[in-house]
């Protein structure tokens, strides 16, 4: 049985980001592309469950290219793994973005949250961006996702996806492949308020300068600017569990006081 | 100066958690209201940024109640932050969101995702749900509330959400509190396919039943069922830190034979 990707993406189905994936992984495996009709960004982990899905076979330059789903990043590997594939999916890929996923980015991010959602399905999975907002060559990232996705084949992961960041910069000066941790880097946010032909008030998100934070030399922000493709494993385990211990005692101490009955471990 | 508190949900700015939450807050702390105009549920850690927050004033019974947002939960916490508080906020507290928030649910949580918000901003939050769908009785969650923010306000976190999940039984029948880590509990999802009039496809996220997921005793699934109130530090570092020596082994081996540079710490 042939080996099956499923692609999808946050930048909607027409990105180009997208199509430089299918070109490069259609080499190796069978790929199916369900993803956002319109583009997705800081969508996060959203899913659509006030409305239905609509969906629609897609055609791109005459080739069947897949499906068109009016929803999120999130409901397209949902939906793709449970109905669309119609068999097992043995990688989902999700990219490749315009722009980084590093730093407290990935938090809202429509092409982490999808790999993310694989995860959590248990298919192996990974995300993959480019550290750029212009309309920029992806040839030099799809070449990287078709070897690493051969990396993920051999050492699957099935509940843990990866998320991948390409610099920018010509493929001869691209430093190396490092495995990083996630880092705290995150814009300065503002807003930018402003009144509408009726008197209402709004307000854009601005900000885009970044913060100053002392990113240690392991993290994803630190090394992708060094010039390097990163790799940070990422999880859904949202528990602090370093501070469990510390929260018990805590807790314990504030709420016996009160006559609250405080539970812990065994008793 | 007083105690400010910035409250918010996912269910909209009339829903009746947040009546019950800002009644019961607002006996110790100056309340500040920013909340979705419209539900928001399982949106995740979305934001926007392709078009404008439309902010207006709302008034409930009379009362100054805040402000309205045509946004999501974390557009609401960014936003009431750094622009509409217009000074420092002491707790952000979300909810009281009408159904549980544990396990493998907190990832699509808008309620848990503001006060993940709130945490990146560096501001101590929690997000309180009450384990019902029906129209419950909010007041024993909100008294819970109360008592949470002044365990919040001796013991501040500022960089952790606490994530609280309050079992929708009389509140004598409450069995206590625990420090519980997020659960592996999920729904098995399917998709109810069906055709519109105009023969096009659409489907429903259907499916309710629970997978059977061996939860450990400390998980919040788990300890919620069995009665209690249960208490879990969320984080924002999605970081699989256990995993990154491994990946760096197989990475470099990988890699290295195919002539890629492998980086690591201290190279």
């Amino acid at each position: 049985m042939a080996i099956r990707f499923l692609l999808t993406n946050d930048d909607g189905i027409y990105a180009r980001g997208l199509s430089a994936l299918y070109q490069e992984l259609s080499k190796d495996a069978e790929c199916l592309v369900v993803a956002p009709e319109i583009e997705q960004s800081a969508v996060g982990h959203a899913i659509t469950i006030a409305r239905p899905l609509m969906v629609r076979k897609d055609r791109k330059n005459g080739n069947f290219l897949g499906y068109a789903v009016a929803g999120t990043p999130a409901d397209c590997v949902k939906i793709g793994i449970c109905e669309l594939a119609g068999g097992p999916v043995d990688l989902v890929v999700s990219g490749i973005n315009r722009g980084a996923n590093v730093g407290i980015n990935v938090l809202y991010s429509g092409t982490v949250s999808a790999a993310t959602e694989a995860a959590i399905q248990g298919v192996p999975s990974m995300a993959i961006s480019l550290d750029t907002r212009e309309e920029a060559d992806f040839t030099a990232a799809a070449r990287f996702a078709r070897k690493m996705a051969a990396f993920i084949l051999e050492n699957p992961l099935p509940h843990v996806a990866l998320n991948v960041n390409v610099p920018a910069i010509p493929e001869e000066e691209i430093r190396g492949v490092v495995v990083a941790k996630q880092g705290r880097e995150r814009l300065m946010e503002s807003f930018d308020k402003r009144i509408d032909p009726r008197e209402n008030t709004y307000y854009w998100l601005a900000g885009e300068t970044e913060l100053p934070v002392h990113e240690d030399d392991e993290s994803d922000c630190s090394a992708l600017k060094r010039g390097m493709i990163t790799i940070t494993p990422i999880c859904y385990d949202l528990t602090r569990h370093d501070l469990l211990d510390g929260l018990k005692t805590r807790v314990r101490a504030h709420f016996s006081g009160l006559g609250t009955t405080v539970v812990l471990k065994g008793e």
